[in-house]
């Protein structure tokens, strides 16, 4: 193994800076014709991995479409997993989660840690509790090489009252990216990347100085596009990876029309 | 059925304020001699509903220490949330989710939604995506009579720079107390409770307008002490729900002392 952030550089370069969001909600499985069940977003979610799992650099399952199906999406969520592993693409769980001490210890068995069924490649975390209670998390991926993806900016407008609030110390949103540049710094491996959204016309925040990995979702669906993320990025747009959910699986389950979606994306 | 603020103002005045919080951590398990493992968890946490719940106002299930353990701890969950329900004990499921759109809204669809395996009285939410994006969680626990506690101020000293940073309105944490008094006001039904930590000796927020629940972790193992709790929160202690974990599950699993410890903190 190698440490998260080479791993995904490395398929970066090969197929491209984009991240497939697979989220099995409930009116995309009617269009493609499951049923609203675990088994529905199971066959969904493992469908796509198949058909895009040597074209992408990466994909974002999003819990929360598992989890509602109870301990039926879970076990469901565990294959999605598994199968993403042999493709070559990163998986990015999407969870954010976010606690102290021993619980964020819990959160980093079930997600960071080999052996665990849920282990992903990275999880998002969010940091209503501050940075430092992220700790946790954040040492685990690192002993195991994978990575942690930071709410910073996130892509919806009632973001801001919190992200862009001040304290001491600049914004809340700019003190996340500066302990995780930081952080980064001292550690090399870089496990440590950032969310933040591609719908806003500015950021509201400097990642000129951040050298991880950039999750940037709102693309498409919610109005941000990819032909904007270098105005919006400046230099640091070699360090995103573009999220695209809806925009993908709204084509429908057909291989080649997938395919060519995703081709299309990365132009 | 009645809202989530009745019922648990009922059992609250019955059973007094007390909140068993179900933390089945590793450490506990080997105290207890229970394997590391969703069995083990399970067997810790029925035991302790088995036992208490009766006498407790509520249980406060710790989600992560049942996602460690893969789908099989689900599961486990699953089968400890059905056990508190018969027995008069509010269940708040500690999963500090939060998310946007439908993403929220199948979180809400897991947690806060009749027929759901995982469905609670109340679950815990966190709002790094600022209380707006919480809604459509909000409004589920209204029309399912459950209920929501928002993270605002936590018991641990790294979460200040968040929650008390500022914006135009006030700091983060007053932003979302007032935004959950006024929801509350609207709405008539006070499905928004707060969380805020026990460890403070001062808050660094006015709690004196809110009208819901007031959940409180940080008793006993963080530092934070029941009998300090009415200068703390002034009139707003009526509210106040506290939690003790560890305190409670630290006696181990003998029946007598677990309800011995439990008449102990109620005084």
């Amino acid at each position: 193994m190698t440490t998260y952030f080479k791993r995904l550089r490395e398929v970066v370069l090969e197929r491209g800076p984009l991240c497939v969001g697979i989220d099995p909600h409930p009116s995309l499985l009617q269009a493609w014709g499951l049923p609203l069940s675990a088994q529905g977003a199971e066959k969904c979610a493992r469908h796509v991995v198949n058909v895009l799992g040597e074209k992408v650099a990466a994909f974002k399952p999003q819990s929360a479409f598992f989890e509602r199906y109870g301990s039926a999406g879970i076990a469901a969520l565990e294959r999605v997993i598994a199968d993403i592993g042999p493709t070559g693409a990163m998986c990015i769980l999407d969870a954010k989660r976010g606690d102290i001490g021993s619980t964020m210890e819990a959160y980093a068995d079930a997600y960071l840690t080999d052996g665990s069924p849920l282990a992903a490649d990275a999880i998002t975390l969010s940091p209503y509790l501050g940075f430092g209670s992220l700790l946790p998390a954040i040492e685990r991926a690192q002993k195991f090489e994978r990575g942690v993806y930071i709410l910073a900016r996130t892509s919806n407008p009632e973001g801001a009252s919190v992200q862009l609030a001040l304290n001491e110390e600049g914004s809340v949103v700019q003190n996340i990216i500066d302990a995780a540049t930081e952080f980064n710094r001292q550690s090399r491996q870089k496990a440590v990347g950032l969310v933040v959204g591609g719908t806003h016309t500015t950021l509201g925040c400097d990642l000129s100085d951040f050298n991880g990995s950039i999750l940037v979702p709102g693309i498409g669906f919610q109005g941000g596009r990819m032909e904007d993320l270098p105005k919006l990025f400046g230099d640091a747009v070699e360090q995103v990876l573009a999220v695209v959910g809806r925009g993908v699986l709204s084509v429908g389950p057909d291989s080649q029309a997938l395919r060519a979606k995703v081709a299309k994306l990365l132009g």
